[in-house]
């Protein structure tokens, strides 16, 4: 059996039953809802579900419909970048499944969306067409308030040239599994955190594959971060890193938590770090299941 | 379907041959061959199996043939307490099976061993007909030399009350899963490294559930250990002890092993240790097999 994840983006973080719209059109197809979660700083909604492929397509159309009904772009406002009512749609292979058989899907996704709401998609990361068009960011860039002048320079991929009036345009592809992870500080103070989110980032000189930002939080800060090669940069480090450089400021980790799914080697490499253990063998790990 | 593991303990860990003949009988059986360890200190072969409980049943009488055709426990000597070519056969639940079944199969394994060899054979642990029995060393007491008159007091469960020649006894039972692991000390003398062991142990004033015991092991010292409640004893509550007790003789935890099965909750409470996780859902864990 075949199976992927996606984790799509809507910007929707705030209006409790719009969420819970979007979200039972998820639990009512035949994919498993892993988790979702929302806040109205970000303002966004972020649905992790994993199943067949094709299962996963359906639902994603299904709950991008009700989006792009009830989502309207033009009273949005949020921290976090985003030029559409879906915002993104990625599609990461996890099981019998290749990377380029992910590309051909996140297209055919494209396709149809596209034609049935006549949106404009784009795609990003592995499915995009050229290097520049790997970047999220570079996609987004001046996001749904810049999107009219924008789309002239950066052509989407599918649907016309002009913005959906309330849902903007939406950016799907296949991309490798990510792992999410925030870590909360014992500092109230966000400059301190931003410091530290900067020094784990790795375009102002962190780790390489890691994306950090810092938020307030619950009287508390936080690093958010994703990592889109765990196995080169283990997750460890990116702890270990953190406290590091919270130390000159004696801030101390407080907690931390994953956000969607975790790859089980990823786990295996920081029990490894940790404990010092040299080879530890997948086969050798039981999920036990006692009556 | 029904999964269980056995760790059965053979009395020869020197003679190559020998421990070929006896992995052969399990490897050329329909059970999954997870590992093996043995060496000529304490002269003793581990192996690791798991399978459907009739598979197992039937790997192990096959293999016990084996061992007590050709291993004289007269001529044998070892660091590890033994009673018998087949020492120790311990039956743990792993899946979709109760402790009490394992019970059963474990006197069925009894009758059948003793009746094939006209071997004595022990019950222990939670097959044990009285709580002292329950104790591998109250049965195991005197060892093989001494099992001629040990064995008038403390009667076998199965067989005759006079010892095999050549194969003395065997104890067999079921049990919970144990969590075993190694620690490799980065000092040479052993005497330190019985301290740690000591303060470790749980008998001595250490952790509750760990049993540990300290050997040279290529020019280092190593800490073995097995814990037979990884849920209320955590894995890296060891680890962190060996180590705050090693640093008062300036001695550093080189490396660690895990020996035989790890179960997946175990190796999930080391990684919220260390990372601060408080929840970390077993559901949100994917083991990835891409093409």
């Amino acid at each position: 059996m075949q199976l992927i994840e996606s984790i799509p983006n809507f910007s929707e973080g705030t209006d409790e039953k719009v969420i819970q719209k979007i979200v039972n059109d998820f639990t009512d197809s035949e994919v498993t809802f892993v988790d979702h979660t929302y806040d109205s700083y970000y303002n966004r909604l972020v649905i992790t579900i994993i199943g067949e492929p094709e299962n996963v397509k359906k639902a994603l159309l299904k709950a991008s419909d009700t989006a792009i009904k009830v989502i309207d772009m033009r009273k949005h406002k949020g921290a976090h970048p985003r030029m559409g009512a879906v915002d993104v749609v990625p599609f990461v292979p996890l099981k019998n499944i290749t990377l380029e058989e992910c590309i051909e899907l996140s297209k055919r996704f494209a396709r149809v969306l596209s034609e049935r709401h006549n949106l404009p998609v784009f795609l990003y990361d592995e499915s995009a067409t050229s290097i520049e068009r790997r970047d999220i960011d570079y996609l987004r860039k001046g996001e749904f308030e810049g999107l009219e002048d924008h789309i002239k320079e950066v052509k989407p991929d599918f649907g016309p040239e002009t913005p959906h009036l309330t849902a903007g345009a939406t950016i799907t592809g296949a991309r490798e599994i990510m792992v999410g992870m925030n870590v909360n500080l014992g500092t109230s103070d966000v400059k301190i955190a931003k410091k530290i989110a900067k020094a784990i980032h790795a375009r102002s000189g962190g780790l390489a594959y890691v994306k950090a930002m810092a938020c307030k939080f619950d009287g508390m800060t936080q690093i958010g971060m994703s990592n889109i090669n765990y196995k080169k940069t283990p997750v460890y480090r990116q702890l270990e890193l953190i406290k590091m450089e919270a130390a000159r400021y004696g801030v101390q980790v407080v907690s931390s938590e994953f956000c969607g799914l975790i790859p089980l080697d990823a786990l295996i490499d920081v029990c490894k770090y940790y404990l010092k253990v040299e080879d530890l063998d997948q086969k050798k790990i039981i999920e036990m299941n006692l009556p």
